[in-house]
């Protein structure tokens, strides 16, 4: 069974298609700047464990005229990957937001769009997109099933005293305004992936997702816990450009005594933040190349990143009374050994070490980088959200209920 | 030598008299009021220990007027404790916010005066009425040397990870936006009794201050490393009527979505949030009650209010990477043995446990409510700040660096 993935942002379309259940991906690409200058559209082909890669520039008007290309390039004669697009049984959206109202995967339905359509308040940068994608992908894939899959979704199982916040009651069941939780479906990924490694039913987890944005979730069972985002994704980490935690305190200050607006607050906490807003720039590889050449703002932003984490680790830990791996993912988890080290030094009260030599060796693999000799598991493993996605749809097309 | 220790506030001040070195306190009291209508004077003796109370209700326009009631009153023929008020060699002024201009308590001169007035932007409501305590408590007793005791010295100890927040350094370098920290001197004086009886170098301890506000240090041979608030009191844990930690976005979220003001979030996270929100009341014992008589946003206001302090029991052993010892303190921490137990229950990987005969014993003593078995110390220890600000005023003025 052949399934298209599908993440639709503002001017961007992301997209994988897998062939299910051997979970392989025959093609992924990007068509970026929809309905701006120089629209584009980046297409790679998984082909006898190589890559072919090529880019297309040209006018895309909109989101339709960007699926239509993606299915055009689908069954193109020569560098095509189906013989028909009626081959695409299901397309699994990528949704941000599912409040309250989505504790899982989903067919979508009429109803469902309303639903994805009344969170647009509580997401009003991703809902929009994702919503435009699915009704662009019903049209051009009419007989295809679609899916959602949503962001919070993994996080629904938190309890209400870890989702909840201490303002009156009135605002959480009038307005919905509680934790929901991001990133869901990296931390189910990765989780499920270190829940077998372990091999013990009521096992501890901690993920650390590090990537642009990056968030932790405390995951006991297979069930998240706790996480550090909310609301929305801006608290928790030290992240590219969000501020992550911050005494509110300080909002109101530079709102009454600073005589900024709420847009400039906003703007500065989720955009001016973070590593940028500390090193000047948010990309973590910059924050260390300043480091080495002694930069101490760098270093700083550096030390205070990791400090979150470990503060967080220690949160969680307590959360589930216990500990029995942490696990590092995405862009800056898979890739900065550096990162990885600083979050686990002087960590050993949590049974946490790692392996020098094991950490510092770059992989792509799923791999357990603590010495033997520790308590506490140390994994490293590549997420992969398109894959959770296809995985998700293709077990909810075939009637299994998840 | 006689200490008498003021607490200013915008409309109250409260006293203390102690007779340094033995620390015994001599009278206390409170002038409320200040002002407004049907102000108030109320004063205790401490006599062959036993207590005499009593009552004044007069008009009192002004600070000075109440300062000048009290000292009529410590000088009083009949109910006088002083013979004269040139017996009082010091007065030790409680001063909320120190800034990072104040590592410890200093003798108050100009330049101090000066420098707490460059601070009330980040105190608006503290650091004035502090500041007036001051001089008028000059003009009365103009031969007693005037000290300043501040609320967030005892934090300066924090390393910069921990005070620094992750947005642009000119927020830091030109507004002093930064985490302080306060209750220093409760949080100080019961750390402090803590390390004596752990009788252990390093000793990793973490206090635990629950009053109408509340906050959690993580202190480490004797230092602060860590504290629950930042630049204001409205972060950590869930107060009375303060939200504690809350996403960043919901602030955003309510002035952009819902049309609030900045007044009115601000108010509405200061003042009507907490237990206060959660339950109709900011008082504890009310929410007690409200859970006996089957109040369900009562029983999960007192889950969130332990799950709170449980994440940051686990975040701060990380931050220390270790724990030898909590110490419960203030109204809630001494008196109520159901939240400490609520706290203490499926915290056993931190060595925590709490025996159930120790801990419900009421007591206003120091003590240990922990089994013998247990790894993790687990302290009542009463707060007295009045008495720190008095140690550390007898201290400066005898010459002693601190």
């Amino acid at each position: 069974m052949k399934i298209l993935v599908l993440n639709s942002g503002s001017s961007s379309l992301k997209y994988q298609l897998f062939d299910m259940p051997n979970e392989s991906p025959i093609c992924s690409g990007l068509v970026d700047r929809i309905g701006l200058d120089q629209s584009t559209l980046k297409h790679k082909i998984f082909k006898d464990g190589g890559e072919e890669v090529f880019q297309i520039s040209q006018p895309i008007k909109d989101h339709e005229e960007g699926l239509q290309l993606i299915t055009d390039l689908l069954v193109d004669g020569e560098k095509g990957v189906l013989t028909s697009m009626e081959e695409v049984e299901a397309i699994g959206h990528r949704v941000v937001h599912g409040g309250d109202q989505f504790a899982s995967t989903t067919i979508i339905t009429d109803e469902v769009k309303q639903k994805i359509e009344s969170l647009i308040e509580l997401a009003p940068l991703h809902n929009p997109p994702n919503l435009l994608g699915i009704k662009v992908a019903e049209r051009i894939f009419p007989k295809a099933k679609q899916v959602a899959v949503f962001d919070t979704a993994f996080h629904q199982s938190m309890p209400e005293k870890a989702y909840r916040y201490a303002i009156p009651n009135e605002f959480y069941t009038e307005m919905g305004i509680r934790a929901y939780g991001f990133h869901g479906s990296s931390h189910q990924y990765v989780s499920k992936i270190a829940f077998e490694l372990l091999n013990k039913p009521d096992a501890k987890i901690i993920t650390i997702h590090l990537g642009n944005g990056s968030s932790m979730a405390a995951v006991k069972g297979g069930k998240s816990m706790d996480n550090t985002m909310g609301l929305g994704p801006m608290g928790g980490l030290v992240m590219g450009t969000r501020c992550g935690d911050i005494d509110p305190s300080i909002i109101f200050y530079l709102l009454n005594q600073k005589g900024f607006s709420p847009k400039e607050v906003n703007e500065l906490l989720n955009k001016k933040s973070g590593l940028l807003g500390m090193t000047g720039s948010s990309d973590m590889r910059d924050v260390k190349n300043a480091i080495e050449k002694g930069n101490k703002n760098a270093t700083l932003a550096y030390e205070i990143y990791a400090y979150r984490i470990q503060k967080y680790i220690g949160a969680f830990t307590a959360v589930m009374n216990g500990l029995d791996a942490i696990v590092f993912t995405a862009g800056i988890g898979e890739n900065d050994p550096d990162m990885r080290a600083a979050v686990c030094k002087n960590m050993d009260y949590f049974g946490i070490q790692v392996d020098n030599t094991a950490n510092q060796k770059h992989s792509s693999e799923i791999r357990e980088i603590n010495p033997s000799s520790s308590k506490t598991k140390v994994f490293v493993i590549p997420t992969n959200e398109e894959l959770e996605i296809g995985q998700q749809t293709y077990r909810i097309v075939k009637g299994e209920k998840i």
